[in-house]
């Protein structure tokens, strides 16, 4: 059989990733051929092992944190969605210089602050007590701990604590409680929904001086650390010892690992590694000061109800995760990503069941994007596209221990793929620098979205043979009155990534888009949050993905773990009636 | 290089597994060169993959369901440990003929019975309304749900329930909770720990009718069914429309799908598959009669907190699981098994180290016996060994989707095992037959151990590193007052099956036994109950693996979820003070 695929060096080619981080010098393509040439059969894709040999696997990949880089300054003053969003104003002076001002929360929302205390001068000196150094209250520093990293929201808390154990965390919970004064747990900030960063002036208990590995298992990849270790380099830490974290995220070099599992993140390896829920071994959780050592770092324990398992996706509202223990898989010698043109969405799903059959084993990730995600990306990111134009777009990444193995079956899927039309055109990279570039296109989506104007962002679970229906759906609804209406996620896993932009805020649009959008979800039984949690943005809906009597007791435990509500107030459940 | 593994037809060779299920005929050995015969190099173990070609993987294994087995009267009436065991005596009429009655719990344990209402007539005309035909009363019926399959403990339930539906479970428990009635959940009643049968005169609720598949998806491979679904069934149920099921278990023929998750069971592929809270995606649960519609099928759910991870492992204590959602990986289409002999613990600790190297994401399971393990099932079962005697043993599982990949991985494994030393003689196989009889010389330990006089049981998590030191220790810490003292288990996962037998049950052996293995293992912070849960025989020694912060949460839990504690009551929690 005669493969349709063949490589091409293609020198000096620039992808533009528009902040100058990187050009790549040489890149390799795989061409369909036809207009652009004769056939070539790399059967075994020989090439992959060769560029394997050189190239190390892992590494740090600064564009692809896009949650720090989103919070640089110039970055931001770069105009696009943010100065058209109605949450912003100019009156500030705490803001980075050019950076229009977040509107303050309580402005914005209707919502009403709960009798808690407010902080007084003894409760300062209590704290400066407990924490010698690390009581902040200047509100050039408070600021960037008030607003979230999308500038969406805005508390206007006026103390920020910096423990570094979690006996001062127990010290500073057992305080409050006591007191009536509501806390604000928060990590690297970095969340989609407004969870991490106060509501109105509750104390933000920051745990980004709590960032030291406890210990590590070199036999069983088992990492004990702090909760405000960076995730990135919490990954540089185990790949240097042969494994990778069971979790990456586009935030990795800002989200802390404790706010991950409080957030129960999901990201780009849970096709391969699954859910925190399966990985995270122990916590270590306070919750009105008490310290609750779940801390364990076996496999199996089956001694009791698993409580850690409570805390993991509760964002901060029944207790703060002051450690973590999770398992870490062996490190694989191989990676490969594919990136591919799909005719229509039918072929991407078929591209998957496909992949999943002749991957087997290897299939580490399936992310999808459709052709208005690559106009946004080309067009405001310049980043160039690799293939040619298509309705879809899927990229398809293997990890594996063995490269040759890994190139025979990544060759016989994408063989199959072409043969059958499923796909029609598409490139492989095997090297770090050509991986980034690759996954730079899916992953910087979000980022060419704000540039585009105001974004309404929707975060599904659907049946993945529904999922593009509703972003056809909302296409026709709309009409003009959107700018793009696009689809893209994390297909392996169900989880559409719906964004639709406007040229500003428009409360006619937001009319046409909810409850239509929860609506949708909730007659597919889908999750009206896949993964971004609920934070204080989505918890109006929750009832759209779960039934009155699974809320009622999610409140009944809030009121069992945390009983004056003093911890991460205003999220996750709905108000009370 | 040569290799020191050579392959030969050993034609005729009868394994003997004693109850005479079946006969090895031609069994193929790789046996280890030296005093046998000169070397023989099958690099590329080419005949693994010929056999692959014709055998099946993954149908029903008869003999592995010990469970089942047991359960049948001609076996249990043969003699050994059961007939010498202080807890049976012979004085009722209920028994299997030959067996020997258990004596009552509550004869045997210091317990109390909690002030429940005893089931009346009036109670019993009301279950026959809400369960036509449903209700159980006849007391040779009910003998078998009164008795666990190790036939250690026995209740005294004057009535089984089996309900079809989740709607009749709601109507039971709605009632049962009104009245006051105790309610002892059973699924397949294989548990190891006394869970799953009354300890008084608990209802019986039985999962036995509600076996139904409410749906499969056949491209993302979720399961829907009731949680009487046997799991054997349900194995052969996804296998036929290419998935497997993510946990395996020596009990599959018998155990209910709702049991495995309310047990949190662990099992073969939990190395691979990892832990049900991570595969399980819904549950459909009960508590005081509200029904409690968890049953998602999305493999990300962040909207509020995952309710279902309380449930699973709880066992029946919180709610009754009436229904599950799970995530079934694709079916492996070459699995190859590999049984080992090692020098020395050291050397199973380095084989595992390289297996997960050299076979990285195709590694499925590593199980390891001692020479104690070996003897007790060639002697009491008849088994043949297919390798030299040697201290240690390893069974070596690896499932992936391109056979030839597989053979080359293993071998390479292989290689490097037996020319480092790690490894002293191996044998290999593919088809089923062959795995089957491999497997069946792990997975039949315990049937052995039971047939070597009073068994008693310890199911530990341990550091790997310290794992086979409790063993020494307790080998001479016994001495002669122990026919055998045993460990294997699932290496992988860290988890140590550790037994001690003696001819007839011993106080003093007990009490050399107990507080000492609890309190060594908590010492190197493993856990008491690794994979087989409390039960009720296990819930005094929770605190060794918990601490009291922990233990007064779950008793809190207890007391929202179900607080008139009606639930499995006497199990999992201690007895409060």
């Amino acid at each position: 059989m005669v493969s349709p695929w063949k490589t091409a060096s293609v020198p000096g080619l620039q992808l533009g990733l528009g902040c100058g981080f990187w050009i790549c010098r040489s890149y390799r393509f795989l061409f369909r051929a036809g207009a652009m040439g004769p056939h070539v059969v790399p059967r075994q894709l020989v090439w992959l092992s060769r560029w394997q040999a050189v190239c190390a696997w892992g590494a740090s990949v600064q564009h692809r944190t896009w949650a720090g880089v989103s919070r640089i300054p110039s970055l931001l003053s770069s105009g696009g969605a943010l100065s058209s969003s109605p949450l912003v104003c100019r009156s500030s002076s705490s803001t980075p210089p050019g950076a229009p001002e977040v509107v303050l929360t309580q402005q914005r929302y209707p919502v009403t602050r709960l009798p808690f205390s407010v902080v007084s001068s003894e409760d300062l000196a209590a704290f400066e007590r407990i924490l010698p150094g690390g009581v902040v209250t200047d509100p050039e520093v408070l600021e960037a701990s008030n607003v979230d990293w999308l500038r969406t929201v805005r508390g206007c808390s006026k103390v920020l604590l910096r423990p570094r154990t979690s006996q001062e965390v127990a010290r500073i919970l057992r305080y409050c409680h006591e007191k009536n004064l509501a806390v604000n747990p928060q990590g690297g900030n970095t969340g989609m929904v407004g969870g991490s960063v106060p509501v109105f002036d509750e104390i933000i208990l920051s745990t980004t001086l709590m960032n030291r590995v406890i210990s590590f298992n070199s036999v069983s990849g088992t990492l004990v650390c702090q909760a405000g270790c960076v995730l990135e380099e919490l990954s540089r830490y185990v790949e240097e010892r042969g494994f990778v974290m069971p979790l990456d995220l586009g935030a990795k070099g800002s989200c802390h690992i404790g706010g991950n599992v409080a957030t129960n993140a999901g990201g780009l390896r849970f096709l391969r590694y699954g859910s925190l829920h399966g990985t995270v071994l122990g916590l270590e959780v306070l919750a009105d000061g008490t310290v609750l050592d779940c801390l364990t770092s076996l496999r199996k324990d089956n001694t009791g109800y698993d409580l850690k398992q409570l805390f993991i996706g509760s964002e901060g509202t029944l207790g703060v995760i002051t450690a973590v223990s999770i398992q870490c898989p062996p490190k694989p010698r191989a990676v490969n990503v594919a990136f591919l043109g799909c005719p229509g969405f039918a072929e991407v799903l078929q591209t998957f069941s496909s992949g999943k059959e002749l991957l087997g084993e290897i299939l580490s990730a399936y992310e999808f994007m459709d052709a208005e995600c690559m106009w946004l990306v080309t067009h405001h990111l310049r980043l160039a596209s690799p293939v040619q134009e298509s309705p879809f777009y899927v990229l398809v990444e293997t990890s594996g221990s063995r490269a040759g193995h890994d190139s025979e079956k990544l060759s016989d899927f994408l063989e199959q793929a072409l043969s059958s039309g499923l796909v029609t055109d598409g490139t492989v990279a095997t090297d770090q620098t050509r991986l980034k570039a690759l996954w730079a296109l899916r992953e910087r989506i979000s980022e060419a979205l704000s540039r585009d104007g105001y974004v309404y962002k929707y975060d599904l679970s659907l049946p993945t043979e529904r999922l593009y229906d509703l972003v056809s759906d909302l296409r026709a609804r709309l009409g003009s009155q959107a700018k793009h209406v696009v689809g893209y996620g994390h297909l392996g896993d169900g989880n559409l990534h719906l964004n639709v932009t406007s040229e500003a805020f428009s409360p006619s649009l937001l009319a046409d888009l909810e409850p239509y959008v929860y609506e949708w979800t909730a007659r597919q039984r889908g999750s009206v949050s896949a993964e971004h949690g609920l934070g204080f943005k989505k918890r109006g809906v929750l009832s759209y993905s779960k039934p009155p009597e699974a809320l009622r007791l999610m409140q009944q435990l809030k009121a069992l773990l945390d009983p004056k509500g003093i911890l991460n107030p205003y999220k996750t459940l709905p108000a009370q009636a």
